[in-house]
């Protein structure tokens, strides 16, 4: 029987990310309206496509999955460059956040959204703190759209924290963050905006009570949307919850019900060995930021003894202002490092479980089972990887080409829900790189200026 | 009156890493028979150019040192990933370098040496242990000319060290070392490459006797030529030295003589308090390799530490068998988010300090009073800077940016003595990077496949 597909690509080496994590070398693989329809010999009597693509040389990697970003930070490069944490806040996400628009929010989420495109990033995941201006989500989502990336949009909650600094127009009452988000999921998740999900998010322990505690977990449950919050970036959410709880931030969310198998617990730096079994009995997810967490001084997060003790682990780049930029590429390579350093153990992390984190692993935290991997059934996002530049040769083992001498040059083709969303330096929205850079060059330093 | 250059820069940014780290805007700058001639507004009436380059919205770099690769790894990528520091000297190093063939070591040096000035990189140093064919030292040599780079080149010793584990064929005697660094200086120094230069340089101290110590300071000292060791990768030196001569590493090689202003000292990894204080009695000049000292999880070496105590601080990529690239760029950035991740101090390190590492620290560590900076009268080695991309806009400080969110990409054009040798992708020695890379891939799998 003659198949009809979309797309085919010819002759790939397919890391499927299946179960039993199979490298199928040479292979076929069929897409048909927006999903893998065939993997295998597809001959050529048998399978016709209005694409071929020929993958002879390369290697298709599942999509990946940035689950932590702050999208409007992309405007905000270097600005606390070399600076101590209370600066760098006062320098770049303090001083550019409040004043952020619509405007400037559609152009950082260009810069996002398109480099992620250049990395072989599929999903990328905005956790929106600049909670003042009520314009922000949709031209986030937006542009997301435009671009043709899948996204995750959370709006970031505070119901407390004036006294830690948070600015005033970033604080809701608990019942109104939850509004918020109820009602952009009822706006998003309506079945006409198929790229896009919503999520839950409070931004961080010394900016929550237990009232927003307990209605998002609340919401969660309701509704199955996973909610996810910075945890023990650094010491100081501790002592927040102690004087307030009487209790580490961990064991008070356990308390408060807070810790389940749809919490994204992001940064992790200073989780203790209790609070990694807490992770482990309540399926708790964590989402690894490796760059930020080094650039910022904050530390390494234990990700080498969580990965050991069964911890769902993700992988986010944080946002640009702590990066300096959306590279999944070179987090995944920071991420080992740090690992194999910080435990003066060169086998501390493998190639493949970073892998894993950033595909399988993200798809799980996001409860999305059509996600994460290369097999019949599954969404087609996936990247095509051409491994021949002098960086990256010679090319002995693909995995650990991607991992260790990789960059964006080496993504040749992204693909998302079957369609091809950037191809050699070209993407299908017909934005071009160099004009949208140049346009972000301006309009941010115009910005920053006026301030 | 009219003056003549050979290339005319005109209105770029000018880091010119001078005594007080002047950066010029809108600057021209002109060259002329290899050196800088002239740096400021330079009148189209009174200099013309064969070649005139637009800097407009660049900058202008010196060119970046990177002073410790070891060339033929660069066909050992990934072999040994994810392995432990035993099993990756056998997958990787020892297995590939006994059998490094002149032709192979060619195409080593061609995949170095071509991604070194796409990075910007204008000095290239191998540090050569496979000394079991006479070849190799001007297979190399002769590349880096080819190339266009500048090369240093060091034969490096071992007369003892077999119950270490050191190659046989890798040892000789200490007056044999010494004459073949003679016998390489008198072929190379002799005034027909100019941009080759040779050093002395012992392995490690497990595979160096009191005699080798003192031949090469003794070498050193009559020449003037600088010398390298590997120093305090890990805690096996001491535990050498103090068996064989009763002391540390450090003590040892200063009862030797062997601490001096002419020592480049790479990785330092387990260096001391009181081993800084060595270093800053007797001037001696150490090589930081932060993306190799964590992949093999060495460690973090305390170069805050010897920064803020004024050890002369040089850069170095390590071998692409523990990098596994020549990328200086990226090891500019892992290298200050180690140290601000082992300090837990965002201020650790700085921009301007790396910059300083790779540049006017690496000219004073080799004696090259004519390197490092963009003055007049120096060589002109140089790259231009473009930031007009994704990854690395807005740029607010171009300094932050080169450091923190730049890639290859970024790198527009490499000037070495006064030629461009890289712009736009091309190579001025007529070397395609994709047949290249595409003839590494493929030679490298039939040697290895062969052993």
């Amino acid at each position: 029987m003659r198949q009809n597909a979309d797309i085919l690509i010819r002759n790939i080496t397919v890391y499927t990310q299946d179960e039993q994590r199979r490298v199928l070398p040479e292979t076929d693989v069929a897409i048909r309206e927006g999903k893998i329809a065939a993997i295998g010999k597809l001959s050529e009597e048998e399978w016709t496509a209005a694409t071929v693509l020929d993958g002879t040389g390369k290697a298709l990697f599942p999509g990946m999955q940035n689950l932590h970003v702050h999208i409007f930070q992309s405007l905000l490069k270097g600005l606390g460059a070399d600076l101590n944490l209370i600066e760098w806040l006062k320098a770049a996400p303090l001083r550019g956040g409040p004043a952020m628009t619509d405007s400037l929010q559609r152009l950082a989420c260009k810069i996002a959204a398109m480099e992620s495109l250049k990395c072989g990033v599929t999903t990328l995941s905005d956790f929106n703190y600049v909670q003042n201006n009520d314009d922000l989500p949709h031209a986030c989502i937006e542009t997301m759209e435009q671009v043709g990336i899948r996204g995750i949009y959370m709006d970031c909650y505070h119901d407390t924290g004036l006294e830690m600094g948070v600015n005033p127009g970033f604080i809701h009452p608990a019942e109104e963050c939850i509004r918020r988000t109820d009602a952009l999921r009822k706006k998003y998740e309506d079945g006409t905006h198929p790229l896009i999900r919503v999520w839950a998010g409070a931004s961080v322990p010394w900016g929550t009570t237990e009232a927003l505690y307990r209605e998002m977990v609340a919401y969660s449950n309701d509704t199955g949307v996973p909610y996810t919050m910075h945890i023990l970036e650094t010491e100081e959410d501790n002592l927040f919850t102690q004087k307030n709880f009487g209790k580490s931030v961990v064991e008070a969310m356990e308390s408060f019900g807070a810790l389940t198998d749809r919490l994204l617990a992001v940064h992790c730096v200073c989780l203790k060995e209790e609070e990694i079994a807490a992770f482990v009995r309540n399926g708790v997810n964590a989402c690894y930021c490796p760059t930020s967490n080094a650039y910022l001084g904050s530390g390494i997060p234990p990700m080498a003894s969580m990965l050991h003790q069964g911890v769902n682990i993700t992988m986010g780049t944080d946002g640009a202002a702590s990066n300096n930029s959306s590279d999944m590429i070179e987090s995944l390579k920071i991420g080992l490092l740090l690992q194999k350093v910080g435990t003066r153990s060169s086998v501390a992390m493998s190639a493949q479980n970073m892998l894993d984190f950033t595909t399988v692993n993200a798809a799980k935290a996001a409860h999305r089972s059509d996600l994460g991997s290369i097999e019949v059934g599954k969404l087609a996002d996936m990247f095509i990887y051409d491994p021949i530049y002098l960086r990256s040769t010679p090319n002995f083992d693909t995995l650990a080409t991607l991992m260790y001498n990789s960059s964006q040059e080496n993504v040749e083709t992204t693909i998302v829900g079957g369609r091809i969303v950037y191809h050699k330096n070209q993407f299908a929205c017909g934005l071009e790189e160099k004009a949208v850079a140049a346009e972000a060059d301006r309009e941010a330093k115009k910005f920053l200026a006026s301030m």
